[in-house]
């Protein structure tokens, strides 16, 4: 029983089912055929206006290509210095963007704030020949600590940047598990509060292998055809990425798997802050609890045979700073978590 | 009724039904699954030694990762003008390779000669400080014009090359469909000819969507893990990759279903050659069949509804050039095609 | 005594001192000095028009750079095979570019014709995902066989490229020398033809280390102070690139520099012409002169302590073909060298 | 009067004398001349040691070549925040090394320790295929803010990177500044404390535009000679280059040279010390002066029409944080200062 990632579980059963219906038949490859199409539509509905989508296999892909897109390579991109693009993709954002340079800032629980940014911003001067020039934020929805940002949170954001002209990508690897949580529209909490690209995530929520570029601003778009295909990320049997997307996005699945998810994190996290064997590094605000464990719980966990990941510190408050002994531990629920499994990692915290 | 291309049908029934059975309970990602470590021996196995290998997920993606490795930015790589890779990636190995260098020859059939490629490399000073460095060459299995390389022609190339000290890389996007008409093994057609990294397709022979670049010289993979990750080839659910080659190396499923291909195409051609209203373009080697197709045969296969692709004609040998109103044809067969739609071609071909 | 290069010479004794009466005295550093403003306006002042000029430091570096900003990364530039973008800076351009791809043309005297410009355009496919995406053209003038293009012929490249949209780039490293041939203004052989951007060179032509990038359209310009910088070719202490052409083009001293080396040239190559004991492998146009050299010649020349570099003879005309025993070897004049050199070669060539 | 920057002077008339000297006759292009021959074997000299030594034209490119010849695409090289191929350099570390990611280090006076080195790689995830990998450490000597590094701190470095594998290197633009104040051999500060590769400063200390870069490892310096010509830094007259650093190194000209511009800073150190009217922001080791400047100064600098940079207070030890009206000015010293300005330096500041 483990409980590391929300990419170790497999598919939905009904991704896997429109899987199997598309696989009926012959159809036009790269991305014209039916399934796309109609997933282009579902996004026009969902984020209540037209978009650009570019479906990719995965979330590094999606991330880099959308970053690749509204910076230079001489440009600077702004980012919490544990978020996934600076510490889980391996340099691709400097890859597809042939050498943009993400800047770190810290920030508790994963989460930016404009004071951070204005701050980071006021190092990096404009125009100056000298020094690579700010061009985007990017922030990730829900972050890599489980919170996540409000509607004026990132409204907040996007007018620090405004002034300096950066562009606002949001990775939205756990979009759903966010979107569920804040009970707003999908429009509210992107291009309505100024987001202007979104890595949209499918694979942690679901899906087999599918990720959606979503540009608000069709000129942000306009290359993204040929750096997909350059970047070998465009699909030959196209039809498969449409179809997983087509499963996902008809009548709310997606969703639906999401709130299963959260539901098992707010669960754990209740738990434990009623029973107070261990206590929670950041407010669980999607599909992962963060708990910071003293030693005792770890040995209980380790005999119970439940996994988990040690995870980073870094961004805790200063006043929730770790004490003797103990360490952070990241569990992640996923639209296949058992409800029983989650009262059985209970139990064993509590002891 | 169409023969665009073998990437319009889906996949194996065989593969989507691993994908299933692979999907039940929780698996290790990255690519560190039971799936991919099985498939890693099977590769040995049909190899007869160990390789290294990499599963990826476009064909484009498996090109330039595999040249990549095996060039520097400044390097030349010695490609047909007509390769899939100078013609059809849209910049895929110059992105991979930070900036390496197609250089296009010519060849009847798609097909490159030692001849050709000796003078070509006389062209390319070795050494010379203002020169591109001549540091690979790659040539397709089977050809982009349907015809394969026997392993004599293969060893014949790699020894015009090793005196400049160029490796080996075979595209396979076809591969199967070549070894069938081979008849020989998969290590006498690669290694033991001279190949030092090949593109072992799985997409246009029964994937959903699974490619692998397999090393025969582990130095050249040394760095792979990071070029892959990097670019975003590195799949989370990685046991959705390896599912895929499992069952397609399983009992020779690849091979069953390439024969079926090759099948179809072999019927195709050989009828072709009998009724005289069209020709072969070049021979028929593998699961492509290209005709020289006068008006009148266009017309009726436009009557017919039948499609298929126009096709270059730039690598027809001199004494087989079109004569007016002739075009080049492309028809491809793949592991789905039905032998009554074969005839139906052939009827409508006939007139 | 050599004729191997344009570049194995020393600085004009007026560029010199102008190095020397620039040393004095403090200056605004990168480019923001007074040398460097009064160049750019002599640059307005010779093409007729407000042009954006950039001093960079070597030819290899004001090709790469001018062409990368005018094509994507996976944009295609035309080049003559044996063009120096092509031959002689170990993929600078790819590199600068992020990776654009070189397509390389034939054609007689290292020129090239809106026939072969056509004929490769027909097979880059303009929109389509999976190929390059034609974007520039590039001519070098006066070319690497030392013949130039008239007015007329830049015109007709250009009528050839326009339906495509591609930009037209002119390596002028020996601009000087194409010039004087021509008779005509630096607009009437630029921007009046159609050409979008110049590599001025100077360097070969009297400079200590500079060349100018002058783009006609200033939205070709925009990036270019970020891509110099990034790319380590933004002098600090600027005022010693912007004494060089200041010196240059005062009283139009290049033209001066330039006309004593063609006058040496066109004396070798009317010596020869009549002689007999060699042939012209091209037409001499500027300041080289490529002779079809029989052993015995070679032979006097070796006997004379007479430098040369033997060349390709790819760009031959079929009726030129090199015979039994002949090389083509390759004899640079510049501004410094003394008649009485070509006297001693021109002996001994007649023998 | 100003005392903007070492790049507003010219070249030291030896410099010039030399290159007047080098520009008589012809001579082997591209750095195989006579002047560079020597100067290799003066670099050998002057380190005790066989080196290879790579001469390019600015310190842009001696810092992007460098760290590129020692990272790979995916690497992470260490380096202070204030460092400037972290803020001066418009991300040229990052296009020279394909997309290596330079991670930002805080320290005081722009100096790195090895806590911080060794607290940051414990964030670096050695192995890790998701992570970046830490390959290389740069350090400043003398540094951003006119501090220097002992060999016993540069030891120190090395020892905190070792177990990890990284290579250290040196941006030495003010080399000379620091060996003089350091008093011990050009050995001691680099290989023989764990240097790999240094970037040996010519340009800012009386060069017109010379830099080298010089590997300690000749491993590292395998591929330079591309990867110098392919970014445009082979310079064809090279003589040019030769000659600035023959006539730099001999008779050590060039410690006489720092040797002047380090006496005239310490003696507006010294003045300013004892003044009380400013304080020092960093201690003065080098040839530049910070000063924390009250705003009254402020007013008398300007009135006395000295021009000075406004500098970052960002490596400001916290018990010199800046009061109310207080800023960092920098006043960067010459081989080509006058005792005069300096003098009259003093007394604006003194008032």
């Amino acid at each position: 029983m483990d409980f590391f990632s929300d990419n170790s579980v497999g598919a939905s059963p009904r991704v896997m089912a429109a899987l199997a219906a598309a696989n009926a038949g012959s159809s036009t490859s790269y991305g014209k055929d039916a399934w796309t199409t109609r997933v282009e539509a579902r996004f026009a509905t969902l984020f209540e206006r037209k978009v650009s989508a570019f479906l990719v296999l995965t979330g590094t892909a999606a991330n880099a290509l959308a970053l690749a897109s509204i910076v230079r390579p001489w440009g600077a991109i702004l980012a919490h210095e544990e978020a996934h693009v600076v510490e889980d993709e391996c340099g691709a954002p400097e890859f597809f963007s042939d050498g943009a340079k993400l800047v770190d800032l810290p920030g508790t629980g994963a989460k930016l704030t404009p004071q951070a940014v204005t701050k980071t911003l006021s190092h990096l001067r404009a125009g100056d020949v000298h020094h690579v020039q700010a061009q985007a934020l990017t922030i990730t929805q829900a972050t890599e600590c489980g919170t996540v940002y409000t509607p004026a949170e990132v409204r907040a954001l996007k007018e620090a940047i405004t002034p300096r002209g950066l562009k606002l990508h949001m990775d939205g690897a756990r979009f759903a598990n966010a979107l569920v949580t804040l009970g707003c529209t999908a429009a509210e909490i992107t291009w309505k509060a100024g987001v202007d690209v979104l890595s949209f995530g499918g694979t942690k929520n679901g899906a087999l292998a599918a990720e959606a570029v979503i540009f608000f601003d069709p000129a942000d778009a306009e290359e993204m055809t040929w750096r997909r295909k350059r970047a070998g990320q465009t699909l030959s049997k196209g039809r498969f990425l449409g179809a997983q997307f087509d499963a996902l996005l008809a009548q709310d699945h997606w969703l639906d798997l999401a709130r299963h998810a959260n539901a098992c994190a707010r669960r754990l996290a209740e738990a434990v802050a009623k029973g107070g064997a261990a206590r929670l590094a950041w407010p669980c605000e999607a599909n992962e609890v963060f708990l910071v464990l003293p030693p005792a719980v770890r040995q209980r966990l380790k005999a119970a045979g439940i996994g988990y990941h040690d995870w980073s510190a870094r961004s805790l408050a200063p006043e929730a700073a770790l004490k003797d002994g103990e360490i952070v531990g990241r569990f992640v629920m996923s639209f296949a978590t058992e409800p029983a499994h989650v009262e059985r990692l209970i139990a064993a915290i509590a002891g």
